[in-house]
Order: structure tokens, then C-alpha cells, then sequence
């Protein structure tokens, strides 16, 4: 067995100490506020974590928990409320169709997640500030973005040479295009210079990286499972099925990274033989980036920060 | 004199008629509300239009005159009140790093103006409906829609085959790159085929067509005004000064389509005896395409549209 292992409750240390020393600074409390419709499942589960991390960074939490028909009118009071510093949703909170719209109701400078399309659009335009004086940096989705930092962890990006983008050269291949992690993830490795190949079940895409242009473009491909596995530096999977064929040893290119963020094993225990580094999960380091961003957040409401 | 002058008050007419077709086929009546805090100016002139072109369709239009530290307050009450429809935000209402928020804070589904991050990132992704059955259209903001719509009437796009992009070939020069205006409707061009060069005071910006990527890409460009203008199709401006030097026809290619959304004058009347078709103003056009959006607005928020 070659491969690093590596463990995001250890790489979320530096980060959570960092937001706790933030949040002393501030000197005020800080609150946020999750909203859970489910009585049970991935969602509450994510809820305790998420509790446990605020707490650990010295911020309260509360958890609503509304019926779904009231989830609506629960984000617009945590939004009117300006003891609310932020704000978390817990999905399933009603369906899929007006989940997609209640992430859009979200105040963007309570939104802890990234996820309002103010800050999924920054995103995809590569655009890295709110202000055009590049004082404010912009808010990343959580998953995602711990997802860069364990790779930076397991020495994605050092190859590069200063000159050039972070991730000029690297291939990647990611194996799931979800809007709330795949999707996002793929636009921003693009953006640091990576090519990636988004692998889901409606098919292959390309994003290309940002290089001589202003963000990555999107264009569709060929390109099947063994070549991209065959060709990327790093290989980041989140398919949540036990039905998933393994990635094997054999598929993938030696000294890869390897990552997996689905809540099932989607990698074959022999990658370990041939991968640099293998990171099993990603959760601890979703939590220290919500936390991360809500201190961040916490400078777009401050009067005088504009 | 050659050009073909379009006046975007009798482009409109067909398009406000079908929205009052529309509106008399919903059975219910449907009510906009409009937000500002200016007393006199170009805000007051506009919420004045748009309750005209409102009314004209059947809708009814309440302006709302909030102080501007209850703009967000009202923006609240609008969201929450299931009488209200839609809802315009009439700029300035507070200052501009508050207003970019404000924007944010409207629920997306009452967006008339389709100027919130949901829609714009749509639009700037090329991706035309909401859903993934592709049933509801997405909203595109007013003016930008407008102006494409005034294009159309000038014969811009007819040139194209069947087989290809819509404006596949066209060079577009636009001279404003706003967020409101000039830039989505550049990345609008480019994603219909276009090429678009983009001029304005921080230099110029290249939107290459969405040929053969999902969406356009950005690129920075050294092209000056005088090579943009030589090899234009179109020719669009939207300068909010006097100072600006005028477009004059030796500059533009002959048979050009040239069109103004400024409240100034940016053409030269020289550009008359050259271009093939002037259009010198939108404001009607945007009227028409708010209340058009009202419309599709409504099939959002309708039980069992989803």
C-alpha cells in the first residue's frame, strides 16, 4: 500500500482554529441559523455536524425545524432578523422544484453555503470578488471548495511553476455533475488551469481550463470512463450508489490522487497500491468552510466595509 | 438618406397585444408592484412608462415609495404578499453596493425585470428554460430582450442558414458594457452566434460565439474602436454622456444596423446615409418585454405548472 491517506478531520484543524480566532476577534457573538424540515436522515445528521463545528468555532446555532409548507416564510424571517448572521438549509426541505427556489430566497450575505446563484454565478465566471476594488472576496460553496483544500493537502497545484495558473497541465476526472458539488467543483478546478472531465449519467463534458480567457468553457465530448480515468492526475468521485462499478487500480494512472466525497465507497480498496494519495471524505471539511464563510460574510454586512 | 429608421414603439405593438391576450386568457387579474425612493428623474420617468404599458395589458401597477433604508423592508413585504405578481425595482434606490443586493433580495419567481443572479445566470450559462423538460423559458432581462427583438425587426439574423447558429457570422460591436445592459446583452449576441466585441471606458472585451461550447467565452482583446466599427454588422451603443464622441458613417461598415439605448445621442446623423436600418431608441421595447415576462412569470408560480 503506496498511497497517502488523508483525513479531513486533521486538515480542518489549521482552518477551524483560524475561524475561531476570527470570530474573537469580532468581538460580538454570532449566530446561525439551519433550517430542517426532515425528521431524520442524511439532513439531520449533516444538521448535528454542522452544530458541533459552530459551537467549536464559538458560534450558536439554532436549528428550526418548520413543516415543510413553512420553510418558505422560515427564510424570510432569518433573513428580516438581524441577529441572524447566517443561514443553513438542510435538503430535502420540501421537493426538488421549490428546494431549487427557497436557495434563491436566501439573504446572498447570510447564505453560508455559497450556494445563491449571486455567489454560483461569481463562480462560474471566475470572478473572485464582490467588489470591483478586490477587497471582499467572494463566498465558495462549501464542499467544493474543502474539496480544493484536501487537494492542495495531498500536493495538487505544487507541480506548477509560478508563472503559469495553479493547475496549468493537471487533468481531472470527476465523476458526478450534481449542481452542489460536481458541477461547481469542475468550474473552479478549470478555473486554477485543470482540465477536467465531468463524467455523470447524462454523459461527458469538458470544461476547459481558463487560460486566455476570463473563465473555463464547457463543451461537450466523447471521451468515455477508462480514457479519462487513464489520462487524470486526480480522480474525485461522488456517486451516491452502491450500484457504481468501483474505480480500480488498474483504470487509473499511477500516482494519481484520488478523493471520494459520495457517502458510499466508490473507489476499489486497490487504488490504494497505485494512487499518491487517497482521501476517503470530505464532511469535517465542508463544516470548517461554512463556518470559514460565515465569518467572511460577517465583512459584507459591517457598515463602513463597502 | 438610407437607413431604414425603426421605431421601437411600433415593434412593440404586436408583442404588448399578445401579453393582453395573455392576460385576459389567465382569468385572474394579475398585480405589479414598483419600488422607489427618487422623487424626480430618469427612475420616475420609467416607473411612469412601465405603469402605462402595464395597464395597457390588464395589469395593475401600484408604486410603492419607500424611504431608501425601507427599500429592503418593502422588497420583504412585496415577496411575502401572494397578491403581488411581480415587482420592479426603480434605480437608484439606495446607493450602488446596497442596490446590487437589493436585486438579489427580490424572489426570482416576481422578477420581472429578469435582473436577478437566478436569470442572470442562466443566461449567461446559455441555458433558455428553468426546468430540465425544457417547458418554462427562462426570463431574460427587459432591455437586452428588447434590443434583440429590435434587431430581429432590422433584418439582423435573416442572413443565416437553417443549419447553424442564429447569428453564426455576425460581428456585433457593443459600446457599453453595464450589467444591466450592455453586458448580458453582449454575452446574448454570443451566444446566439455572434461575435461581439465590447467596448467601454475599461477597455475592450471579446464574447466569442457559442459555437461548438455550451456558451460564449470571454477573452480580453487589444481591437480598438475604429477596427470594431469597420467590421460590424451591428452596431449598438448605450454611452450615458454627452462627451462621448459620436459614431459617425467613416466610420461603419456600409449597410450596418446601428442602434442607440442611450439617453443620449451617440450616432452621428451621417450614420444615416450608410447604415441599412437606425434604430434610435429602446424604452418602448422594454416595457413590453417586463410585462411580457409578468406573463411567464406566472406559469412559476402556479400549483402544478412544475
Amino acid at each position: 500500500m503506496s498511497a497517502r491517506l488523508i483525513d479531513a478531520t486533521d486538515v480542518a484543524v489549521p482552518y477551524r482554529a483560524e475561524t475561531r480566532a476570527g470570530v474573537a476577534r469580532l468581538g460580538r457573538s454570532l449566530r446561525v441559523v439551519g433550517l430542517l424540515t426532515q425528521t431524520e436522515g442524511p439532513a439531520n445528521t449533516y444538521a448535528a455536524y454542522a452544530r458541533r463545528g459552530a459551537e467549536d468555532a464559538g458560534i450558536t446555532m439554532d436549528v428550526w425545524e418548520p413543516d415543510p409548507a413553512a420553510a418558505e416564510a422560515a427564510i424570510r424571517e432569518a433573513n428580516a432578523d438581524p441577529s441572524v448572521d447566517g443561514i443553513f438549509l438542510y435538503y430535502p426541505l420540501t421537493d426538488p422544484v421549490e428546494d431549487r427556489w427557497l436557495r434563491e430566497l436566501v439573504d446572498p450575505r447570510k447564505d453560508v453555503e455559497g450556494m445563491h446563484s449571486f455567489w454560483s454565478r461569481l463562480l462560474y465566471e471566475n470572478r473572485r470578488y464582490v467588489d470591483d476594488a478586490s477587497s471582499l472576496r467572494a463566498i465558495l460553496p462549501c464542499t467544493p471548495l474543502g474539496i480544493l483544500k484536501l487537494l492542495d493537502e495531498a500536493g495538487l497545484g505544487a507541480r506548477g511553476n509560478p508563472n503559469r495558473a495553479r493547475l496549468d497541465g493537471v487533468v481531472a476526472c470527476v465523476i458526478n455533475r450534481s449542481e452542489v458539488v460536481g458541477r461547481p467543483l469542475s468550474a473552479m478546478l478549470a478555473n486554477d488551469g485543470a482540465t477536467v472531465i465531468s463524467l455523470d449519467l447524462a454523459g461527458a463534458v469538458i470544461f476547459e481550463p481558463a487560460i486566455g480567457r476570463r473563465a473555463h468553457a464547457v463543451r461537450d465530448t466523447d471521451e468515455d470512463r477508462a480514457t479519462a480515468l487513464r489520462r487524470a492526475d486526480v480522480v474525485i468521485t461522488g456517486v451516491p450508489s452502491r450500484e457504481f462499478p468501483l474505480v480500480t487500480a488498474e483504470e487509473i494512472k499511477p500516482g494519481a490522487i484520488c478523493l471520494n466525497f459520495s457517502e458510499y465507497r466508490n473507489f476499489d480498496d486497490s487504488v490504494l497500491e497505485v494512487a499518491s494519495a487517497f482521501v476517503p471524505r470530505v464532511g469535517p471539511m465542508t463544516v470548517a468552510m461554512a463556518t470559514r464563510n460565515l465569518l467572511r460574510l460577517t465583512a459584507l454586512r459591517t457598515p463602513g466595509v463597502r
